[in-house]
C-alpha cells in the first residue's frame, strides 16, 4: 500500500514537531502538509527543519483546506472547537482523523461521533499511549476477576519534581478502569491520603500514592494484593514521544476501517 | 446457602493440611471428611490437629466411598490414576471435583472431560493460583495487542536457592501464554541464554532470564518493551498456600455451575 | 567453639517461639533455658513442642536466676523495666544480652549503657533485621553523597491491610537515616501528604508514600531521583522471623566482643 | 566564586555536544573553548548552535594550546594517547582535568597518575555517572556486611534491543564491587548461564541475568537474597547525559582540591 499521506496540525509546537519527526522517519507515512494557525511565527518554515530532521520540502502553512485535499489522514492535537470544525471536513472527505485533543464537552463529543457516522474514520482518546491504553484494559479485567473481598487495589505513580498536582491524570484514568471492573464509583471509594492513625484498610477501596522527584517522565503501577500473593501491572514511560507514536499507529489502523468513531482500545484490538 | 461440605484428599500431606486449615477457617466451607490412602500413618488422627488448628472431630480415614456420601465436593491433589478413578464417582454423584493433579496423559484428560459431560462439576488446572492464572490471561492479551514489530517480550523469574531447574514451570506457562497471543511456537522462538557476544536481539523472540537466591517463594515478571515505553506484568507469591486458596475458590465457584469441565480462567470469569 | 547456650525470654509468645525454633535448628546454638513470667499458662510445657519443633527437654520456667547460671547469652524481647533489671545481672555475669525491647526511656537507655560498661556484652536495636539495618546505613551514605540540589529523596512502604498507622516505623527509621545523611531535621522537612494541587516539589524535602493491601509483611523503598537517573534502595521482608534471625546473629557476634553496648551496625561491621 | 571556565574536547561529537549544552545552561560554568581535532568538519561552527542551544560566540577550534590558556579545567572524553599528552599540559598549568577516556593501558595510567603528582587536578573514571559510582560503593559494603553463608548475590541488567553483548560493562563493574566486598575473584565465582537442570545454587557465587528489549537506556539491579528478606540496590538511567553531568560535577569538585589523581568515589565523598 502507498505511504499514508498525513496532515500534521500544530506543526510548530512540541507535539507537532515530534509527529513530523516520527512520520518522516517511518516508511509507512509521508508528511503531506504541516499546518499552523494564521499568524504563527513558523509559517513558511520547513516542517522537517523545525522538527530537527532533514528538510522535507514541506513549508508550514495555514491553509488547512489545501492541506486536506492531498491527504489520507490528519493528526489533530489542538482544541475542542478546532477539532469539531475539522471533523465536518474529514467526514465529507472520508479521511482518517486522529484526535488527541482534550477538554471536549458532551456536545463536542456528540458532534465528533456524528462525523464518524457521516464518513470520517475517527480515533479519539485523551491518552494516545499504546501502553497506557492496554494497561487500562488489563486493569479493568484484573479488578473484575480478583474481587474486593480478597484483593486490595492500590495505584502508585511517580513523576518529575515539577509536576504540580496529584494524583496524575493517568493514575486517575487507571483508577476509573479499576472502578469500572469492580462496578463501583471511584469518587466514593478512593483513599488518597494516609498519614498518622489510619485504622485498617477499608475493604473495597482504591488507594492512591504519589511519588515526586528528578526528571521522571511517568511511572504508573496498579497493585492487586491478596492473601499470599500480589499482582502488579506497571507502565514506564521513557519519553513523551509515546503519545505521538500511538497517534501514528492509530492513523495507520484507521485507514483500513469503515467510517466510525473508535477508541485506542479498538486500535489495540481489545 | 449452607457451608459447602468438602472432602480433602491426601489430608496428611503438606497440601492436604493446608487445605484443611484454610477450609476450617472459612465459614463458606465445612471439612466433611479427610482421606488418606490405606496404610497411611495418619489414619485415625484428627484432621484439624494435623493441620495445626483446633481439633475438628474429623478423623483421617481411608474410606473414600463413605466420605463422598456426605459431601458437596472433593479437593484432589493426588495422582493421575486416582483422579481419573475419582472422576467416575464425582460424575455419578454430581459432585464438585477440583483437580490439581499434574502429569495427566491425553487419555487421562479425555476420561476427566467425559466425567464432566456425565455429571461432575470439574475444575482442573496445573497451577491453582488465582494470580498466576489471571496473569497468564493478561499476558496473552498484551502479547497480541502489542505486536513483535514494536514490542519485545521478556520473562524474568526468581526462586529460592534450592530450586534445581530453570526457567520455572510458571515462567514457561507464561511464555506459552505470550506465544499464544503472538501466534508463534514458544520452542522455536525462545532465547534462554545470553552471555558474551549475543548480537542484537532477534525480533519476535521471547527472552527468559533466571534469578536464584535466598528463600524466594516465586516471583514472575513479563515485560513488553517498546520504543519509549515498557509494560511489566508481575506476580509475587508470598507462600505456597495460594494454590490451596485457589482450589477452594474454584470449588465454591463450581458449586453453582452446570456439570462440565472448567479451567481456572472460567473461575476467574475471563 | 562450643554451641552458644541461650536463654530465651518470653518463650511462650510469638517471638519467643520463633527464637526457640531457629536456635534449636542451628548448630551454633543450644537452647539452655526458656523463660516466661510467673503465672504464665505455658510454665512446664516443653519449649520445643511449643515452637512446633521436636521436644527439646527444656520446660518453660519462671526461674530466671537459675536459667542465667548455665547460659552464655540471653535474648530479650520484653519490656523496658524487665530489660533494665536483667542488664544488671548480665553485667555481673559477663553475659551476652541481646535487647530487642522497644519503648525505653532515656533513663532506661542510660542504665543499659552502664551495664555495658560493667561487663555485659549488649546489642540493642529497635529493629533487629539485618537487612533493614544495612539499608539504613546505605541510605545515610547515599543521601550524603547525592545532595538535595540534584537528588530528591522519596520513601515508599507497603504493608498488609490490617496495619493501622502510616508511615511505618521502619519508613521513619529510614527517613531519619536519610535526614542524618543530609544534615537536616526530618520533622521539618517531611512531605507526608500529596493530594490535589501540590505545587512543584520543595527542594530538600523527604517525601513519604504509603501502600496498604493483602498480607504484605513489609516492603520499603528509598528512592534518590536526579536529572536523568534514579537510585532505588529496597528491602523486602518475607516473614517476621527476620527479627529473630538478626537477634541470633547479634548474639553470636557479641560472644567474641569485649563488654560494651553495641548496635546492629556494629554487628554488620559498618 | 567565578564561573568555572571549561574547555570541552570533542565538541562536535555526541558527548561533546551534551557537555556544551549542560555547561552552557549551568551558572557554575562558562564554555571557554570548544576543541576538535584538526580537519574536523565542525571547525568554525558555533559550539552552542551545534549543541542545539543558543549561539555561544565560541567557535569550534583545533588550537588546544590557546584554549587551555584561558581555562580552569578541561573535560576530556577522547582517546588514551590524547589524554596522556593533555595531562602533561594540565599538570604544567595546574588545571582541573576530567578524564572519561576508556581503554588506557597500565603505562597510560601511570603517566596520568604522574601528572596528578606534578600539578594537575585529575578525576578519571570509566563510568562518570554519579549514580552508578555510588551504587558500586554501596554494593561493595552490602556484599561485605551480608556474607555468602546467609545472602546470595544476583545481578540483573536490562538494555535496549540493539545491544550486542551481555552482561553489560556496568553489570560487570557492579559484580567486581560485590566480589571485592566478599574478598573473592569474580571470574572464578560467576554464574552467567542458567538453563535446564542447574542443580541448587552454589553458595558464594554471583549470578548474572540479562534482559534485552525496546529502547531501555540501562537498568541495573543488585539483589542480596537471604532467608526471609531481600535487599535490592538499583540504578535506572533515563538518558546518556548522566555521564556528562557526572563529569561536570567532578570538574567543579576538583577545582577546590589539591593536585592529585582522584576517582568518582572521591567526588562523591565516599
Amino acid at each position: 500500500m502507498d505511504a499514508m499521506r498525513l496532515v500534521i496540525l500544530g506543526a510548530g509546537g512540541r507535539m507537532g514537531r515530534t509527529l513530523v519527526r516520527l512520520a518522516s522517519e517511518a516508511p509507512e507515512f509521508a508528511v503531506a502538509a504541516a499546518v499552523e494557525r494564521p499568524g504563527s511565527a513558523h509559517l513558511g518554515d520547513d516542517a522537517g527543519t523545525l522538527a530537527g530532521v532533514a528538510a522535507l520540502g514541506v513549508p508550514v502553512s495555514d491553509d488547512l483546506e489545501a492541506a486536506l485535499r492531498e491527504a489520507d489522514g490528519v493528526i489533530d492535537f489542538t482544541a475542542p472547537a478546532a477539532s469539531v470544525a475539522l471533523a465536518l471536513q474529514t467526514a465529507r472527505r472520508g479521511l482518517v482523523h486522529v484526535i488527541g485533543t482534550t477538554g471536549c464537552s458532551a456536545d463536542d463529543d456528540a458532534a465528533i461521533a456524528a462525523a464518524g457516522r457521516d464518513g470520517a474514520r475517527i480515533v479519539k482518546s485523551g491518552n494516545m499511549s499504546l501502553g497506557v491504553n492496554l494497561l487500562s484494559v488489563l486493569v479493568e479485567q484484573a479488578a473484575r476477576a480478583l474481587g474486593p473481598d480478597a484483593f486490595d487495589l492500590e495505584i502508585l505513580e511517580m513523576h518529575h519534581r515539577h509536576k504540580v498536582d496529584a494524583p496524575s491524570g493517568t493514575a486517575l484514568l487507571l483508577g476509573h478502569a479499576a472502578a469500572a471492573g469492580r462496578g463501583i464509583d471511584l469518587a466514593d471509594r478512593s483513599v488518597r491520603v494516609r498519614d498518622g492513625h489510619t485504622g485498617p484498610r477499608p475493604q473495597g477501596t482504591i488507594g492512591f500514592a504519589t511519588l515526586r522527584g528528578g526528571s521522571v517522565v511517568g511511572d504508573h503501577e496498579v497493585i492487586l494484593a491478596g492473601e499470599g500473593e500480589r499482582i502488579t501491572l506497571k507502565h514506564h514511560a521513557e519519553d513523551r514521544a509515546i503519545f505521538a507514536r500511538g497517534a501514528l499507529r492509530a492513523a495507520l489502523w484507521a485507514r483500513s476501517q469503515p467510517p466510525g468513531l473508535y477508541s485506542m482500545r479498538d486500535v489495540l484490538g481489545l
